[in-house]
């Protein structure tokens, strides 16, 4: 019997999960609508239904060895999600162990940029790499560090929220209740806001003006700057103004070999690394100068996340697993 | 023979150094004046010298098993000296190699914060810890990030260097060419700009308006603070106010269960731990808000230093050494 894992990566709309080979071959994979579940308890039947039928459709001579799961708030210590502010569950839920109730084997949780960080490790560019960094630019910006060839975790589990580092003292309004973080900036959110912010401070034409704010996306901005639109393009390069000076702190910290931008915002290609680069660049110490890659994730594309969680469980079992080279 | 190390503090005026038990006990110590030698090699020379003079002081019986040394610029994986600015030696400086050319024992080397990091770990408050950060305030502000048990040095050696990440863009020139750095603000250097722009903005009367801006130390701040001179205190707030918030940012990334304040600085007591956890706590996520213990070093005092130099070769040698209980 071949040993296979789920990874499984848990979103506010979505959750998507898929039977991964040790190679990180996807052999079938499914979603459901985790917002159609009024509680943990009916969420966690249905994902537990949903794992057997897919193990059953990968085909006959597999084993289920293990299940990671990627979540916002996940807390891999205590295998719980905690207080997401994007899902229906309240208080903290005991993920891993309710699902574990339906399988007994190794189920391993962490958030969802941790699995996104393990992923590339295991299955990415990270490969060989002890020190880096994987950021996750969607909706919010998440942040996974490796060190050492492990995730950070902290002391409390949720070492990592580089998102919520400062960028400007009384800045922007973040949704955890800070200002100047750096998420508020760096993010599908943050780029929107820039847009609208630019746009009532200039008479520059713009395409960008014809929609209204609840319809612009980071999408319709990336087309816009691609069709050479000066403010989409001026909201790209101040983002990645932003987010270059900040990795430059991340790396005075950490001192990692590679940082990865991943996620869809990271889709939006040199409009967003050519600043981000440049600023990156010009705010790092003298001795990480030229020596730190910038590059987009190697695992960008719609199976990331469900790698990352896969990646996750083969860790936990202790295994090196190794993409098809 | 009972085993004993070598630490070895290298500083731009002076070089201590001492004799260490396993818990922590200092046998014999001594300094030489670093500035006073016109290279590397004799300063080596005459450090070698007294390292012999001082295990014979330590009396018979004794097993010198390894040297540790603290430097500024010191990389742990090269046991190089780097660039160090306030040193008169040029380049890359083989150190390590150059010590154990006269002494066949293992010899390590890292950067004067992370041995504090790792002398807290072993005979400080850290004992028993395994995520916590060590900042020493200065003349400059150096950390050491103890991260599952372990000083991060990053793939390059160098991390840790959190002093120079960025408090206001475009803020005050830092010793490193850039600008706002931490240690701009934070750090006796940083103190002491403060004081002398506060005065020039106000009227207000301060006992620190006698002194020369040459002369102007962060003990006299403390002093004139102490007096109750409301430009010496409103000076210790907004350096506290400063930590405070970037110490957030740290936790934010690493999640550590403590961060200790070691150093001349941290002398200052509660005119700077004061605003230092009230700007702290106010600025944490609050998944970390009351979980994060912001205290002065276990090892605040004369032979911190040297002691932490031991702790890092009583570490090389795979032994978990214990303080006095």
């Amino acid at each position: 019997m071949k040993e296979i894992v789920i990874g499984i990566d848990i979103g506010g709309t979505n959750t998507a999960l898929g039977v991964i080979t040790r190679k990180g071959d996807i052999l079938s994979e499914t979603s459901i609508a985790t917002d159609q579940y009024p509680n943990a308890a009916a969420f966690v039947e249905e994902l537990a239904r949903q794992i057997k039928n897919q193990v059953a459709m990968a085909g006959y001579g597999y084993k289920l060895a293990a299940i990671g799961i990627g979540a916002p708030n996940g807390n891999h210590y205590n295998g719980t999600v905690e207080h997401a502010p994007n899902l229906r569950w309240d208080g903290v839920v005991p993920l891993s162990e309710m699902i574990a109730a339906h399988f007994p084997i190794p189920v391993a949780l962490t958030n969802d940029a941790n699995a996104a960080a393990v992923g590339e490790l295991i299955f990415g560019k990270g490969r060989g790499k002890k020190h880096f960094v994987v950021i996750t630019l969607g909706t919010g910006l998440g942040s996974g560090f490796i060190i050492d060839g492990h995730v950070l975790h902290g002391h409390s589990g949720f070492a990592g929220e580089f998102g919520h580092t400062n960028v400007y003292p009384d800045g922007r309004r973040c949704t955890c209740g800070k200002r100047g973080c750096l998420e508020a900036y760096v993010s599908a959110r943050g780029l929107k806001q820039t847009v609208t912010e630019l746009l009532d401070a200039s008479l520059t034409d713009s395409a960008l003006r014809r929609y209204r704010s609840e319809e612009l996306t980071a999408k319709a901005i990336y087309t816009a700057a691609s069709n050479g639109d000066k403010i989409a393009q001026e909201a790209f390069e101040y983002t990645g103004s932003i987010l270059g000076r900040q990795l430059a702190d991340a790396v005075a910290v950490t001192s990692p070999e590679a940082i990865f931008l991943f996620g869809g915002l990271a889709q939006a290609g040199d409009f967003l690394l050519g600043p981000t680069r440049e600023h990156f660049e010009a705010n790092l110490l003298n001795v990480f100068r030229g020596n730190v890659a910038l590059l987009l994730s190697g695992l960008n594309g719609r199976n990331a996340a469900i790698l990352g969680s896969a990646a996750l469980a083969w860790q936990t079992l202790g295994i090196q697993a190794h993409h098809n080279v």
